[in-house]
């Protein structure tokens, strides 16, 4: 049995809004091997059920419940952390918001970590709205790896044939290029080779180089030269099927082509822009290298069409369906997974 | 009559076999209001000619023989810059090779700029060939510039629905992010209105971010809002139909969709990427801002499939269809191209 905790994200995006969507569509399939469950208020899903008119039941559950829950048509199993004194402000940036995005959260991590659930999936919070409510918070990814003192992690963006593994995330891109360091790429590289085996994605690993053209033997940038190539050559010494650098702008034409299984690239848009041109809508985000598995929407809390009901519930979808897999991969190869670790 | 002169790019790449199957093919069609001619060297061309065993013969042309001649067909006028003492090595990257290139490319300018031609179709040159033979060279696009004394131009890769202007162009990406300012900005947002109307495209402009997200509001990175943003506000300003800063993850989702005429991007592979993805084979590269037309093929000398007869004449038939559009368009709209000027 798979077990998945959905977080809603912030309350005032459209988290709430996917969710009772996903859940009212989807509980009509009957689907034995798979629960799952939701870290959110009561109020505020409350609120979208009536309002989408749906004919969705919330079960209050508590851990010890969970245990033994199956999918039941209709029904949305709720760990209910709710706000009692004040209402959300919903298509805001509020410190209410982002106080409340971080206690579904931390519950939910807390559920994997006790082992009741195997995966995260995340609805959207709002960076803004974390930060106003007092967090250094730059990111789901972050914030998740600190929380289970993850040393080695990465960022995954998966689209249909476009799958990324971030080098850097939330910084800017100038903090970003700074990061181009050989020992970052590879170690990006060996979770490359686990989110492959995680992913079960076969073929070769692709690292991109940082500078147009690959900065043309070093006439505009060394990058490619001092750190990216030395580390493409350790990976391969250590036995991963990996080259590299590839200029970056054919890099996403010979991946459309199926040349790669995955890409590093050096920094968020690098990828990004790619993966969201194959398949925006449906993309997933996937967080390798925590003890438990995450995975994301790809988008964010669209705050301009929350309550409008026109949020796409496609890439929550695939999310779950990918959180899914990966749950079913781990448990099926555990012993193979230890034996091959890098780590 | 449109009168376009192609530069042959590296003797030692793939530009020769390009320029011989398009005349080969091409030439085969009627027109009377194009005329074509080469400038690059004859021993080569004759080597083509002969390697893929086509029915077409060098005519060596001038500067006043070019004044009134017409298409033929299986002819190819050339404007004969040969080396008489060495051999090109094809497949290399040679001093010999790059000296070459520029004669080539001189001869052209010269071309152009005593009106004998409308425009130059550049084939592709190795930067690394040319900085062998003792130029400081980056690129065509700069070289250009500098020859015409040319202050305010930029660089746009054009293919069906993905069109970027570039704020910068092959610089390190390091050194790129330090060009992100306002005034730059300003001035490529100016370039980006008259290279809508030199190619005959309607819509909004867009300018991108530079950071993840946009910065989140600078959270990380504040040039969207200390450079960018400003930028915008100053093209809005003096009239121009002009959005931004778009967050660079979701800017090509919203130009695959038809909402942007023309995207002034940040950094060159912001724009290539998607480019590339969108329409490789057959992208454009555009210069606006020379007292004349300038197109290329937007792809490299290719010296690992030199000779091979398999380079694909796809991007060089675009750019000489899309220079010929450029006169048009610029024959036609003189007065107007002057009434609307914006430098």
């Amino acid at each position: 049995m798979t077990k998945l905790i959905i977080t809603m994200g912030d309350p005032c995006g459209i988290g709430p809004e996917l969710i009772v969507k996903f859940f009212d569509e989807l509980y009509k399939v009957e689907e034995k091997n798979l629960f799952l469950a939701v870290c959110g208020s009561k109020s505020v899903l409350e609120n979208y059920i009536k309002n989408l008119n749906l004919d969705l039941e919330i079960i209050e559950i508590s851990d010890e419940l969970s245990k033994n829950m199956r999918i039941e048509s209709g029904k949305l199993p709720l760990f209910n952390i709710d706000s009692k004194d004040n209402k959300f402000s919903i298509g805001e940036h509020t410190s209410l918001g982002g106080e409340y995005s971080i206690k579904y959260l931390d519950k939910a991590i807390n559920l994997c970590q006790n082992k009741y659930f195997d995966g995260i999936v995340t609805c959207p919070i709002s960076k803004d709205s974390i930060n106003l409510a007092g967090y250094k918070f730059s990111g789901h990814t972050t914030y998740l790896a600190n929380k289970t003192n993850t040393e080695d992690y990465a960022m995954i963006l998966k689209g249909k044939k476009v799958v990324v593994l971030l080098n850097t995330t939330h910084l800017s891109l100038v903090d970003a290029c700074k990061q181009v360091k050989k020992e970052n790429i590879l170690n990006k590289i060996k979770i490359a080779e686990r989110a492959k085996k995680e992913l079960g994605l076969e073929g070769t690993i692709a690292v991109a180089g940082l500078n147009p053209h690959n900065g043309e033997n070093g006439l505009f940038g060394r990058e490619e030269i001092e750190q990216i190539e030395p580390a493409v050559l350790e990976g391969k010494k250590i036995g991963i099927d990996v080259e590299g650098p590839i200029v970056p702008d054919s890099l996403f034409v010979k991946v459309m082509q199926g040349q790669y299984a995955i890409s590093v690239v050096m920094y968020h848009d690098q990828g990004l822009i790619p993966m969201k041109m194959e398949s925006f809508g449906m993309g997933v985000n996937i967080t390798i290298g925590l003890p438990f598995i995450r995975t994301s929407v790809d988008h964010g809390t669209a705050f301009d069409i929350v309550n409008k009901g026109i949020a796409n519930i496609g890439s929550l979808k695939e999310a779950i369906k990918t959180a899914s897999k990966m749950v079913t991969i781990k448990k099926e190869n555990l012993e193979n997974f230890v034996e091959k670790e890098y780590f």
